[in-house]
């Protein structure tokens, strides 16, 4: 199963069911009016909304029309809670060099994550505001799970079966402010401002093989400006999403809807590119000694697109976003 | 103004307005269904309020009933958005002796602040579900406020005049998790779980001379296990809490119901005890050469109120809470 959410000027929008290409879509007020009452109300609405959905598919559904990712929220455009691990040691060792920072304790054992705001995700053609292009701009390319509810304490196994729905996300980053921030021990605040995504959630079994060891077996394809930027492999994760949502579960519980990210999708093979400008720089630095990228400008745009084994374009859709100076912001 | 959140079984509960006296209240589902509803439509309804508000002080208010503290959720049972500060210096600076962690960089300078779990508020006399006493279970008294839309890039002076609300919160805190936390860099997560909250949020007007500088001008009074703990002064934050939500807000926008909080309310005057067992605890060490008090066991209760510079109780009501053994946890 498929489902976006449509801008309608509400906070939570207007849930729709995609077809399987993308290319039709029909909402659903009659089961539910957004996706965070569907995740509310899973169990009641989930067969009713698959019902629709193969409607859909055979193109029998009442009132289908043109699915336009351009009119696209997040899916969840907020959400109860935004928790985003850093599951791929290679993004972390990297990202310990880049920061000149120390070593994470026990980073290979202990999964790390910080919580980020969930009150106002950009959806996947949103400008992003920034205030100011020295703060070093950074897109994260990232695959996510957003929970049914969870219960404080759950086993990493019993967590891998809440997870309702598979997403692909930007996570913007200012890598300028992130030492310091990450020096507090308080995390990151200013360093992660609004967090983008796809147009299109997924159930897991869209994914077929994609979706193995609760990890997404998929590479994600990044463009900076036009131009190949990588295409990192997401079954790289030390931890799968089972493990990271039961971390977040350790001390309290989730309420349905929250969203667990894998972190930067992040490839030891060097040939697979990065998924993140902070990445590549420092590899520019430890492999040619220098490092010769630059952050992000404003008018750039960043692209991030999912893709099967086959080459084929994954469900998710496409983020292709712009970075714009903030009203008031500066270069 | 005076507002409170019966619990209802909706996630939001049912806003009521509560009398000057906290002796009454009424509910207000024709000017707004709960408290976030009315902070995102606060010019639209804050003078039908008031109206009302003032009816139900004057005894003319159709429908009021006899407030009850024990029927109260938080007053945003949950919010967009909980950033807590660390703007008590004093605190601050024990905590690094606590925890043995290095100085916080520019900590007189530069606000810190984390980001934590805002889906799942505690209400005043809710229980509180910890998994394990070994966990280090700590209370931490603070006062906070609940913006109105901040835009990003908000000034200090203007973030002031955002203020809708100020509440009086209990951060509840796992001190055996947060050393680790910090030094990943990532911030708290696992070291907290659900915050609570005083039955009633306020406007800032019915502080008087409570509310001055950006700050509340009142002493926090704690007990722990009805034994008398402290009663540390409000106003020795190092930034007012317009300062905190400009630093929030440098890199995003909050929508509106965000809430900001002081950090752990401290002194450094060590007759007015403390507001979290931490503090106590490495007091003790500085003092007298070793920690003598343990942290909470499971059955401890501890109960917070701020009160006015003439001894009046403040207009919060009273945070008092037990600590119960989650379900699955142990001792």
């Amino acid at each position: 199963m498929k489902l976006a959410t449509l801008k309608d000027g509400s906070l939570d929008g207007r849930l729709v069911l995609v077809s399987r290409d993308l290319k039709r879509a029909v909402a659903v007020p009659q089961i539910a009016p957004d996706l965070l009452d569907a995740l509310q109300r899973w169990d009641a609405v989930c067969g009713r909304l698959a019902s629709t959905a193969a409607a859909l598919d055979a193109g029998r559904a009442e009132g289908a029309f043109a699915f336009d990712p351009h009119a696209c929220a997040a899916p969840l455009p907020r959400s109860p809670q935004w928790l985003d691990g850093s599951a791929f040691l290679n993004h972390g060792r990297l990202m310990e060099k880049a920061f000149n920072a120390p070593p994470i304790p026990d980073f290979d054992t202990v999964p790390v994550m910080y919580q980020g705001a969930s009150d106002d995700y950009l959806g996947p053609h949103d400008d992003v505001p920034m205030p100011s292009e020295t703060d070093g701009i950074d897109f994260e390319g990232e695959f996510g799970v957003i929970c049914g509810p969870v219960p404080m304490g759950v086993s990493p196994d019993a967590a891998l079966n809440l997870v309702r729905l598979v997403v692909q996300i930007n996570d913007w980053s200012l890598r300028a402010l992130g030492p310091h921030e990450m020096k507090t021990g308080f995390g990151f605040l200013q360093a992660k401002p609004s967090t983008a995504f796809a147009p299109v959630a997924i159930t897991p079994d869209e994914l077929g093989e994609g979706w193995r060891d609760g990890r997404v077996q998929m590479r994600l394809h990044l463009q900076w400006n036009g131009q190949r930027f990588g295409e990192p492999h997401g079954g790289e994760m030390n931890f799968h999403f089972g493990q990271l949502i039961a971390h977040a579960a350790r001390t309290r519980r989730l309420t349905a809807g929250t969203i667990v990210g894998s972190g930067t999708v992040s490839n030891v093979e060097r040939s697979a590119g990065s998924a993140c400008v902070a990445e590549r720089r420092v590899i520019e630095k430890i492999d040619l000694g220098e490092i010769r990228t630059g952050f992000m400008r404003f008018g750039d745009r960043v692209r991030m697109q999912a893709k099967f084994a086959d080459g084929r374009d994954g469900p998710f859709g496409v983020i292709d976003q712009q970075v714009v100076a903030a009203a008031g912001g500066e270069a």
